[in-house]
């Protein structure tokens, strides 16, 4: 697989890289960002996964939590994917709505057309690309940890609750908990999978808990005044889901905090040193 | 004088404002960010401006630098100014370049047409917001900073150079060091201020400085992998100015480093620290 540098810049003594690739699974050119701190140059590193919201692309983490800094220090490489595919040919929502389509895959792998030969969000990220990462990068994948926010948070848990041997932690920002539970994931996975909504338990973190899928823990920052906290996010259900399946939640709602990356790059330190202490 | 608030977000236990009112000097609406940290719920606050370059609003440094961090911990109020005025009315660059008019206001009191009813950024900077964050926000005027990046740069440069007594610390990352000889400045200040170059030397650090303007030191941080760094930046014509006027600089050379918020984000650590240390 070969891979493009669209750009690189020093930064904290380390190399934050923008790729491009064309990827077999979504059958477009992606784009991913990846930081690669110094000790890269001694020794394999861990691999940390940041999966973004609604609208975003590989960018926002990357120029606006300020990741970069700590993970220099821990010595951690990051790499945030887009969030769907892209390009031409792909087809977006035909009401050019936000919260479906283009920077809105919410990390499935469509079965209904029109989009089932590009919407392969999940097979991209649960098999290509950590291949290519695995193949390019200086990474150790023995030691990873995921991470999201928004959707991306709902991205984060739903692939760790299905790969649970692959990530050595696991946390997320104001995740979606449960598409099955939500008006944007009602919208989302009624089209991309269909009306039957046993096939979107896979895609739901607390229908995946709820079926028997277990992590050792969970670490959940979310802001009080996140506008979508009450709609769409709904931490009760997660926490709910994780009492009931005795599985330990630290969701720590941080007050008057809102949906933002003025939230995230507050509280990505302690997410980046939760995980550094469990690779 | 009356503030809108346009945005606010909680960002390390302080608030992300922005701000937009009615500037007298420039006739225009004008937006303003305002990082307020914790601290100021017990006291008045030292003040730091940040000037941004071409193409930039009060959005960029914001949103990329990282800088409210730092500033949460060092108890300071962070200011950042938009880069021109906008808006209905205000002529841009009929040529529709990124290096004049709109986004590139250059912090100077335009004299030409049609350019001096809008483009007042100096006194905007020099006394208009100044006035109104010492009525609106919990901020000690006698404790002032001044720093900025590129255009911004020399804008921080110059207004400190010519209101030394204001600010008790200087610096700035890869700024434009003298607008006389670099085609930024040829091409803004002709336009500006005419084609009597006399008139631009008040718009010139390394001028300024030659003409007895004096400052206790700068603080200066430069990529090396700066794109803009021989054709434009110039900082050899500082280091020079400095050296004639015995006047203290340390000029870092960064190596690898370009143009880039991934370098501000890197360094502005540093200069906060370095200015809280001159509060």
């Amino acid at each position: 697989m070969s891979l493009e540098i669209v750009s690189q810049s020093r930064c904290f003594e380390g190399t934050q890289f923008v790729y491009r690739h064309l990827s077999v699974e979504t059958g477009t050119p992606m784009r991913f960002a990846a930081y690669v701190p110094p000790q890269a140059a001694q020794e394999d590193l861990p691999v940390v996964w940041f999966l973004s919201g609604l609208t975003c692309t590989e960018e926002n983490v990357t120029v606006k939590a300020g990741a970069q800094r700590v993970a220099s220090e821990l010595g951690l490489i990051l790499v945030a994917p887009d969030t769907s595919p892209r390009g031409e040919g792909v087809p977006g929502d035909p009401e050019g709505s936000y919260d479906f389509g283009l920077g809105a895959g919410f990390y499935v792998d469509a079965t209904e057309e029109p989009w089932a030969r590009n919407y392969r969000m999940r097979s991209y990220l649960e098999r290509e690309l950590p291949a290519l990462v695995a193949e390019e990068l200086p990474a150790d994948m023995a030691r990873q940890g995921i991470m999201g926010h928004s959707m991306g948070g709902h991205g984060a848990l739903t692939i760790a609750l299905r790969n649970p041997d692959r990530f050595a932690a696991v946390s997320a920002f104001a995740p979606i908990t449960s598409p099955l539970s939500c008006p944007w994931g009602e919208k989302a996975l009624s089209r991309y999978l269909g009306p039957d909504r046993a096939t979107w338990r896979e895609y739901d973190a607390c229908a995946l808990i709820e079926d028997g899928a277990r992590l050792p823990e969970l670490l959940v920052d979310q802001g009080t005044a996140d506008g979508f906290l009450e709609s769409q996010l709904k931490p009760e259900l997660l926490e709910e889901a994780c009492r009931k399946a005795d599985m330990p939640l630290t969701l720590r709602r941080q007050e008057g905090y809102d949906h933002s990356y003025f939230f995230i790059s507050t509280f990505i330190e302690d997410h980046l040193r939760w995980h550094a202490a469990r690779f």
